[in-house]
């Protein structure tokens, strides 16, 4: 191997250098010729500089340098000189200087790679992935790589400076009662029986506080084996937490210092605190959503008892069937086109509306098809709750609780983003908390755990197990950041006889609720402390410090929305010894979705 | 829950506190009843306080409190005040105070633990390991784990300062070409074909260099389906790390750096540097082992030049077969019974030893069965070369090199325990180096790979690819600790016509090679810097630095030696609706081993 091993790095080189003898490492970012002298850009992980091969004092190095491509690998000795004023480059960093090269080895050629290893190339992703690692040595995926390990480093810091210890939990561990969504892990030692990875900690963490850890971290490896969603992963991180004789309050306000730490030291900015805190009654109520994205108004409105009378006969008929009339007011909208305004209505049909009415405010008065069915008074209540201006939209939405905010929520987002009304620079936090610890399952035609089933309940809404459990309110909570849900968890149940009023009203008896949670419920028999806990979406925090849309731009190797690592093209067959050493068979049935 | 949250840890109360009134959250270690006064050790992760409750001042507590039994989780609040002189306790940190409490509340009951949460306890491992989550209440548990997480810490920041970069590379990957031992994980998306966990990151740590990272590190878990020796789990952690422009050299003084600060601040030694280096045939030659307990002496010494002339048949023959008869001076051991002599026949049995002659010098000279079949001379120089005097045993091994070297090896170590050479407070480092490249398969009748088929040769050994490719050694290197392998690496091949040697003295074409290597190769061609790592074996590490002899001992949850998790009864069954989706069938044969 080559005696010319680095003594600096390429982008950190100034005029501070000037006259020292340095030896560089690096890959060829270009080339150019002038008249017989050469110049190269020399790209490391710290940056570029220029390099310089002048037959006056270059020697053989120059002829060699001249065989010198993109990506070659390059070892060079050289003296530091400042530019001529002329030449200095103030888009560089190191631009003030370059480095006259006396020796020369290329430690490796490279073929022509397919794409420009810089910022900002515009080609398929699929390309990107095959070669990701070219594409990880452009400077805005080693940013993101850096920063993302600088991200991890704070969270450390953070959580071991306030008591928390690292645990490391299986990944082999069992399939869970809702194993729908596990990959799962045959074993040798053990034909016919399975492991599952973890689609979370969840059980080890409580375990684990069970165990008197009392503040337990990991920044955990989980696996969701689902259709993919362009923002979902087969394996994906999340920094899991988990605390014991902590309220919820206490843990939410350690929590929002890590996170406030977390955007001071890797976005540079600081997060105001306390976060807002809002219901997640309000939250469906005001935005249509539970994880409402706050960096804008266009706030929903009941209007229901104000439509219930009038002569739009679906809005009554929707009241008299216990659902509900809502409507936004899109500011400035009223001037939109027929057209603009129909194509809102396609928009809302993905969401379920089955039409989207509308009045426009124009020359004074409220115009459009359905003004006709109400009366002056009706008219007079819309404008005033409705905050009706001259040249405003007013959208109103009429079916189930669920679908109108579905419909609303969406088109609160689609026209917040259209006027421009979201500031991209604003990191704007919030808790959802008191979520429903129950919903009712039409299908299974039972009430299912919102959360999972040892949420706690509010002490508050304990009695109306008894009573009405959809009511019951869980100590529940979730981050929200810029519409995005980056963090929840929830306090746990700890006590006996509330954990047997839960499976109760999960509808187990207590052979299933044994079945599906045993050895967990038998553990909590000895001694468990009130504990509670979180886990942030790390890939998430990431993409949206780190401004990108896209989780895969997070991840050094990510999968395909079809599950699949186009660079070492996994998954992939295996041949028929490895199988029957683990006791299965392929059983692959005719043509699946694929 | 509980109003009374702990404002302090058990623990940490002092005469300091006196006056001060507290709240605390802990579980009940033990309870005494001396004449109606109750006190009771209260316990959480900082360790024990006495609390005490007396009618005096405890009111209802008191009553309360009779109830509580070991492991109830309490909540109590009550004044620190200091003990009388001859209550102090001064067996307990917190010995010199205790705490009357006025105010107390079970936050839990528990039943009666199947053992006692305390250290030193001597039960069946499988009753701890069901029980886990109550074994990890035990103060040693707590301990270790809580090194653990410190020693995660001191590498990262150690990493981090020296500019490496953390990365997370999959979970979910491709089945190697050596998958004989990979855990497979079928694909939903993809039916019949397969993902594998990785034995190590090794090729996602060789892409990242390519990509231009410089300096990774990852702390990554690891999986291996095998047969499980005692010491070795189906996951398992190592700190894996690779660089990019360093010479091995370099590497090993950043490591060592690493190290050293590793121990210093788990261990709280000084490790002195640089740390012994030995190459892979001196340590085989004067230990017979590549990773040699360096705390003792009794080196082996080749003796084959003495003996090959001598009467001893066994011995002639052996070496005129290519063999060799070598020799270890077990000081002060002439006195041991015939008895004692014959067991370590049995012993050396064990590692292939056909026989175990031996030679005593008792009364000024050497007897024993061999002794008259070598001349005045032979002895003379047997005596010389083996340092004898009185009262010494001297024991040979004639063999091949390996089973010599596995005989006398493990008899070194055997006899030094058994003399108490060891120093067992010591921590003896060394670096193994020049590791073979290559060894000769007799069954595949092949030269393979010793570490793996990237490892770089040695520049100065590259022309034996041609003549004598067993002679080629590694620029590989192994870090010993005490007798164990604590880490191994080697720098990588970079070059294509070096990578094309290698692959031809593995006797693969182009094309096995392509199969089985084909992504990384194609990498390859695109500017690979020099580059090379280590993988440091974390569990191990935290074993060695605990005290502990079990690697079990260092993981929270870890499996036992047939690759059960006896908590959660991993692996299970999974019905067959989940493996219907995965496109697989079980298929289990006639009774497995098991």
């Amino acid at each position: 191997m080559t005696q010319m091993l680095k003594t600096h790095d390429c982008g950190t080189l100034s005029k501070a250098n000037v006259g020292e003898t340095v030896t560089l490492n690096g890959w060829v970012q270009r080339r150019r010729d002038l008249g017989g002298v050469l110049f190269i850009d020399l790209r490391d992980r710290s940056g570029l500089v220029q390099i310089v091969f002048n037959p006056e004092f270059s020697g053989d190095a120059h002829g060699i340098a001249d065989r010198a491509r993109n990506e070659y690998v390059l070892a060079v000795r050289g003296k530091v000189v400042e530019r001529d004023a002329e030449t200095v480059n103030a888009n560089l960093p190191t631009g003030e200087i370059e480095v006259q090269i006396t020796e020369l080895e290329i430690m490796n050629p490279a073929k022509n790679p397919p794409f420009f290893i810089e910022d900002g190339i515009d080609i398929d992703e699929s390309l990107r992935l095959k070669y990701r690692y070219l594409d990880l040595r452009r400077p805005e995926m080693q940013r993101t790589l850096q920063l993302r390990s600088k991200a991890a480093k704070v969270f450390r810091d953070y959580l071991d400076e306030n008591g928390f210890i690292e645990v490391e939990t299986p990944i082999l561990t069992k399939s869970t009662p809702e194993g729908a969504r596990d990959y799962l892990v045959p074993s040798r030692v053990h034909p016919g029986e399975f492991f599952a990875l973890p689609q979370s900690p969840q059980i080890f963490k409580q375990l684990l506080m069970v165990g008197g850890l009392e503040r337990y971290y990991q920044i955990a490896r989980c696996f969701r084996d689902e259709d993919l969603r362009a923002d979902r992963q087969p394996e994906f991180t999340q920094v899991d937490i988990e605390t014991s004789f902590l309220s919820q309050d206490q843990l939410l306000d350690l929590m929002e210092k890590l996170v406030v730490r977390l955007f001071r030291e890797t976005a540079n900015t600081e997060i105001p605190t306390p976060f807002q805190r809002i219901s997640y009654a309000d939250a469906i109520g005001k935005y249509g959503s539970d994880k409402p994205d706050l960096r804008f108004g266009l706030e929903l409105k009941d209007v229901s008892d104000i439509v219930a009378q009038s002569g739009v006969q679906v809005f009554a008929s929707v009241i008299a069937k216990g659902g509900q009339v809502k409507a936004l007011n899109a500011k400035g909208c009223g001037v939109w086109s027929r057209k603009e305004i129909d194509d809102l209505g396609v928009f809302a049909a993905r969401y379920g509306a089955k039409g989207l009415a509308w009045i426009t405010y124009k020359d004074g008065e409220l115009k459009g098809p359905i003004v006709k069915f109400f009366n002056e008074q009706e008219l007079e209540l819309l404008k005033e709750r409705l905050e009706a201006e001259e040249g405003d939209l007013l959208l109103f939405s009429a079916d189930t609780k669920k679908v109108v905010a579905d419909v609303l929520g969406n088109l609160r987002l689609k026209i917040g983003k259209q006027l421009g009304l979201i500031d991209e620079s604003q990191f704007k936090f919030a808790w959802v908390v008191d979520f429903p610890l129950l919903s009712y399952d039409e299908d299974e035609k039972r009430y299912v755990a919102e959360h999972h089933p040892f949420t706690r309940p509010k002490e508050e809404d304990v009695h109306f197990f008894d009573t009405d459990p959809g009511q019951i309110r869980a100590q529940a909570y979730d981050l929200v950041l810029n519409g995005y849900e980056v963090g929840g968890g929830s306090m746990r149940i700890y006590k006996r006889e509330v954990q047997e009023k839960m499976f109760a009203a999960l509808g187990f008896s207590p052979e299933e609720a044994n079945e599906k949670f045993g050895f967990l419920l038998e553990a909590f028999e000895y001694g468990t402390p009130p504990h509670g806990g979180i886990a942030f979406g790390f890939d998430r925090l990431v993409m949206l410090i780190t401004g990108r849309t896209n989780l895969r731009e997070t991840i050094a190797f990510p999968k395909t929305a079809s599950a699949t690592d186009l660079l070492t093209d996994a998954p992939g067959t295996v041949d028929d010894k490895q199988l029957e050493q683990l006791s299965i068979r392929i059983a692959v049935k005719p043509p699946v979705t694929k």
